[in-house]
């Protein structure tokens, strides 16, 4: 048996995306920019998907600006809206536990003089209201957070966040790193009050390489990358017509079953975490119930090293992540895990499981069998 | 019948190309960084792409970094290159017939103090080496050049560019965007001397959204793109390894054939001159013979707007760009075109027709056919 449970690194491009990619790679090839038929063709494509992923946000198909996906999303957000606002202040606002593609912008940032706060979250993952509270001023020209984190599932508390940031500096965008909720949890960004949001296509069942920005109407960024004035000059380069056209594809298919999706896994998730608590010195990270996503969990299991344990339940077709996986494949210490006070012992002692639309019970009892037998026996090596 | 003759626009993407990206987006769908088999998956096919690659350019892996595009190489080696060596100097040379992708960062690099010099380029497009000779100087830190020109075709004496910059401002990058060049001429960069290449995808019958930039072994350049760490920081965001695994097999299947395509086409290309410049009025813009890339051709008829001419070319089933078509939809007067001194009069007559290697003598006599009747045909009803 197989269990692929790393879906928050990347997941399996569905039939459907798959279907028009390759109908618009072979023969529907035509580039927007080309006046004739075929370029028309393309650009319909372009529209008829921004239309799908416009419609899953209750957005307009003009807030929609395509990308090579989510790291190409968070640095056009963070970089671009900096570039534009950088007249109106030097401040910024982000949290200890951002991807790396906040965060390393962030650092580029501070290099280039601005002042950077990173605000610190509680043992959940939950950021500080009271110290976003304390950071906003009126030097403040964006607050960047993530949706859900990637690496132990925390819903951050949008709404709360965006009402602060209008209250007391409201010359402020809010961007919201919507890299693991989009798909998943409905991601409504103006009723969250949102002026930027990203998303990748690899984490929905789209492809690899595509992923888009939302820009509230009248939000004034700068574009990153310079070139034929593609997608109103916000992103230049030809358009990535077959993976825009399967993202948009992967979109409706997600938002179509959002619910029903996020129920199951929920179930999986509460029934993955009730049952694994049991195996003697296993504990969960983050939130448990709908405060936490539906997919991801994270689990520390005390004596037994990340990588000793994703090997084991490798060797099994169990397939997990040690931390997040997503940045490089040197597995440094969590910048999260860190953040919520982890347990030193425990922070080379985690990894992640997390789910998708196609994940089974079968597949949930199985890795739990595995972790069962796997924890026991590695401890016996490693206690001395 | 049908002609697509715009594939300096975009290509047809290959079915070996299209056959490996479909296998790794809906079975070996790893991420790279992933620690578990499917990562190490990922990873090989990669490596199995870089090298792939590297073989077509006599050039080593580690001096391959893919990046979402053309667009993207273009705008990482100029803003890359000027980031990491702005301490040396303050001057950048490129020539005044750039794809936007180049002109454009160099519109912005003047925005922030950097003195640009744009060179003159003959009535054929060839660059000015006196103008060149003259511009390079201590202070200048990058050479940006294209090797074959997007509209006309033109190759440029990269040999000789880079010999006198390695002359009079040693301490100079060269960079050439080998995009319109790639896949259809021999391009040794270590021969040329040549520290930048830029290719995309799309251009070679691969995938959109890919291209790669070579980065000659221990050139120091700065990513534009932050985040997870990916290919040696250089750049961060999970590797497209579908897209990225198609381009090297569409890399490989262009080498593969390289000189036998190349030929066909300049066959073609040269009996497609020698015809349509019997139809009176029409002229050819750029050179002929082995001075031009094999696929592309730029042909002005006098009294007949380009759009005109496009749109009814377009009814024949016959598909060509006014001008270049990469930027934008909406057409401006070409930079190129202006450079090398066109008449006014032809710089909104001109059409270009741009072969692959699955042109066929059929589709050139049936545009030939098509032009030789539609020419005369509009030049009743625009002349009065």
């Amino acid at each position: 048996m197989e269990a692929y449970l790393d879906n928050s690194a990347t997941t399996r491009c569905s039939e459907r995306a798959i279907a028009v990619m390759v109908r618009l790679l072979s023969e529907d090839y035509g580039n927007p920019s080309s006046l004739h038929g075929m370029g028309a063709n393309a650009e319909a494509y372009l529209k008829e998907a921004k239309k799908k992923i416009a419609k899953t946000l209750k957005a307009a198909e003009k807030e929609i600006i395509f990308t090579s996906g989510g790291t190409e999303s968070n640095n056009l957000a963070v970089f671009g809206s900096v570039k534009a606002n950088r007249r109106a202040g030097n401040h910024i606002i982000t949290t200890a536990i951002e991807h790396a593609s906040i965060a390393q912008p962030m650092q580029q940032l501070e290099e280039m003089g601005f002042r950077v706060t990173y605000l610190p979250v509680d043992s959940f993952g939950t950021v500080r209201l009271d110290a976003l509270k304390e950071a906003l001023d009126e030097d403040t020209i964006l607050v960047s957070m993530m949706h859900v984190n990637n690496e132990i599932g925390t819903i951050e508390p949008l709404e709360a966040v965006s009402a602060l940031i209008r209250q007391k500096a409201p010359q402020a965008l809010f961007h919201v790193d919507a890299i693991q909720s989009y798909g998943k949890l409905p991601v409504i960004p103006k009723k969250l009050d949102i002026d930027l949001l990203s998303a990748s296509g690899h984490k929905i069942h789209g492809p690899k390489g595509i992923g888009f920005l939302y820009i509230r109407d009248k939000t004034k960024i700068k574009p990153i990358l310079y070139g034929g004035g593609q997608q109103k000059g916000m992103r230049s380069g030809t358009e990535n017509v077959p993976a825009i056209a399967a993202l948009g594809e992967a979109a409706a298919e997600c938002s179509q079953s959002l619910a029903a999706n996020a129920e199951a896994m929920y179930g999986l998730r509460e029934y993955f975490i009730e049952e694994v608590v049991k195996i003697p010195g296993v504990t969960i990270n983050g939130k448990t119930g709908k405060e936490s996503a539906p997919h991801i969990i994270s689990v520390s299991a005390e004596d037994v090293r990340s990588e000793v344990l994703l090997h084991s339940l490798e060797e099994k077709g169990i397939y997990v992540s040690a931390g997040s996986a997503c940045s490089s494949n040197k597995p440094s210490v969590s910048q999260t895990l860190t953040a919520i006070g982890l347990r030193k012992e425990l922070l080379d002692a985690t990894v992640r499981f997390s789910f998708c639309r196609d994940t089974t019970k079968e597949e949930v009892e199985y890795a739990l069998a595995a972790l069962a037998e796997i924890i026991p026996f590695r401890r016996k090596f490693t206690r001395k």
